[in-house]
């Protein structure tokens, strides 16, 4: 049987898992493969550091030069998150001639332009397939599998630390706070989990999924973007009663040939796949003008899941597959975005909004005309009986029909200033 | 930009949605193929008869041998039913030195074996993503982007035109054979549907799963399949106040490193993905022990759909990404079977029974004392009071734990024997 030699530079979490998946599948992934597959190099910074995993001796390195100058290796697992020295050991990489296989969004959503041009020149390829959504191959499948399909939209739960911080909030009625503690507790968050729970790991994951769907050349940081820091149990109780579950979903949509990009905590009804996606699983709604709706769900991360999608994309590479679809996509070239970002304010989605007013007479009307004169039509609406409280604050929840994000920016700057409205509104949208 | 031309051999419902995905959205497909696809032929049997499509003049020929005698066109897109004389036409196409993208089943299901050792022996390759769940490219997910995985279990809605039917059932409270009338007005079944509802077109799609995904080579016809026609309303009923769905599942899972296969109506979870399957899409849950649990769901048939996923074989054809997968999986080669089936009587589940007993005292001993004599554990048990019941008979509905189909079996030979029980058994699997 022929013989290919690979790398592994990074041995954390899923690196260790690669690892594992190639020592111990090793029949399995060489079938695929058509050839075996041998662990030649495994990079560290620390050769001495304890490890969950065995590896042949020699294997273990704190050299990357003992992988880039060794010609016989060809295709390198890069498993070092964070922005630096991720960019230079890849471009190190490439320079010596290694294809790469990288699990590492942040490094792509900040530095694809400049590592896809580097590796085109050097006729290397890149694959990134477990950057986006962990274990479910959304990557192959956009690129590849869905090749025959004007795509329309990608909604996705691209984060499972928001995804289980919301569920415990919903399920343990626990406040946003202990649903944190929860999921660090779980290892489901870092002790620092705030690109998590600011929707910035989302907006990288679309970012880069908006690249290949459709073309579009939007940094991920100019992506409209809300977390669920602001998120509160009372919002979770009234979409509760409305037959809705939260969900923080980034947002990828075709409207009149503009490209809307969004990531936020949305109403999804009840009833729906996306309601059921709990816990640490990501899902991806896409639909296309030919397969029409497709769904995907799966384990957005973890050590196996993810590994799973490093090395699909690791015997892509061996067997030669990912240099046709890297040189076919021509992903981050100098060719221009193939569609242009839709201005937020244009965006035409339903609201949930959540009002704090004080019981008195009129505030009704004043908040309903706010919203008339902006043309927002209200679909549904809750003001329960006062009971018991401790202020005169009464919540007041209004469902609306579509309306723009520009009217309804307007409506609330106008209704936040009513001496009668208590804090700022909250507002959410509500998925289609 | 460089050009391949390739052609169509069979213009009806999914061969028309291919024509117009090429010639509608050819800038699109031209930029995933990296070169322009020239439509050149579209071979048909009659060419006056009247067409959904405007092809450009000169494509449309009743003559295969336009296709097979231009050494230009080296893909050919087969999308003619049935077995023959599809079969004879692959292997003219193929020794005409084309490579082949098809849609049917039946065809690789009944004759896959000769037709890629053919293939093979002719350095050519066959694709058929559209073979099996219509726009859900589950071949390529299987083949490629879940490489990494020891897939452990496979749970497919495979059958459109079966779950169109039950969801009727369910939700107008349809009889069997007026939910099939609605399906063929709907263009869901055809004027004949045996195939869909005896499970035979679901046995096909899953033998074709099961070789692709384990290794087996059992051939279709030889896996235990029920289908749908023996469904009554009442079933539907109980299952409905148990918390369940009906579904026809295509079950491919390892048990002590055999494969059982079976296909047949299997009570879902209310509140599970699978239960939420609604109309004519198709789902698939697929166990992998790196990954764990994903999830793929979309339309399993109709025009646009299916000519997604033939369009999407097309591309990867044309870039040269077909050839590579065809040559590392070998699917239907020499090779031996990896995994050898279980013997049904081996497999575990859970059991649905309803017997249809005399009112009378001692039936629920007797039926409980052969259960009991089986080992078969009762997990939950329902009998309603009888209401002005013309005759005397009684449903008496039992949820089993997990026990053996040989003991199910046997409890139910010895059951349907007992005098004061009017008729043979209803039993269904329960999904875990």
């Amino acid at each position: 049987m022929e013989t290919t030699k690979i790398a592994i530079v990074g041995l954390g979490t899923v690196g260790t898992g690669v690892a594992q998946l190639l020592l111990e599948h090793a029949e399995h992934t060489n079938r695929y493969a058509g050839r075996a597959i041998i662990l030649e190099k495994v990079v560290v910074r620390d050769c001495n550091k304890a490890r969950d995993i065995k590896l042949p001796d020699g294997v273990l390195t704190d050299r990357l030069e003992d992988v880039t100058k060794d010609p016989e290796i060809r295709c390198v697992v890069q498993l070092i998150g964070g922005v630096e020295p991720a960019r230079s050991i890849m471009l190190q990489l490439l320079e010596s001639g290694k294809d790469v296989v990288t699990a590492n969004k942040a490094l792509l959503a900040e530095h694809g332009d400049e590592l896809f041009d580097r590796a085109r020149e050097l006729g290397r390829s890149i694959a990134f397939d477990a950057a986006v959504a962990g274990g479910i191959p959304i990557v192959t499948n956009v690129g590849q599998c869905l090749s025959a399909n004007r795509i329309e939209s990608i909604h996705g739960i691209l984060n499972g630390t928001c995804n289980f911080i919301i569920s415990q909030m919903e399920e343990h009625e626990a406040s946003y706070a202990q649903a944190v503690e929860e999921a660090q507790q779980r290892g489901y968050a870092e002790a620092d989990p705030t690109m998590d729970v600011n929707g910035s790991d989302a907006a990288q994951k679309l970012a880069l999924l908006a690249h290949l769907a459709f073309g579009s050349r939007v940094h991920w940081s100019e992506i409209p973007c809300e977390g669920i820091e602001s998120l509160r149990p009372i919002d979770l109780q009234y979409a509760k009663e409305l037959g809705y579950r939260l969900k923080l979903l980034a947002v990828a949509r075709l409207e009149d040939g503009e490209l809307e990009l969004h990531v936020g905590v949305q109403l999804v009804r009840r009833d729906s796949p996306m309601a059921g996606v709990g816990g640490a699983y990501n899902a991806i709604r896409l639909i296309g003008d030919a397969v029409g709706r497709v769904w995907f769900q799966g384990m957005g991360a973890g050590r196996m899941p993810t590994a799973s999608a490093v090395v699909a994309d690791l015997i892509d590479m061996i067997v030669g597959r990912t240099a046709i679809t890297f040189q076919t996509l021509q992903l981050w070239s100098e060719k221009p975005a193939r569609v242009l970002p839709r201005p937020s304010f244009r965006t035409a989605t339903r609201y949930y909004f959540r009002f704090m007013v004080k019981d008195h007479p009129g505030v009704l009307a004043e908040i309903t005309g706010a919203l008339s004169k902006e043309g927002i039509s209200i679909a549904s609406f809750i003001q329960h009986e006062r009971h018991e409280s401790k202020d005169d604050k009464v919540p007041l929840v209004i469902m609306t029909h579509h309306t723009t994000v520009g009217a309804a920016d307007r409506a609330i700057e106008k209704i936040n200033r009513l001496q009668m409205v208590h804090e700022p509104a909250m507002r959410m949208r509500i998925l289609d």
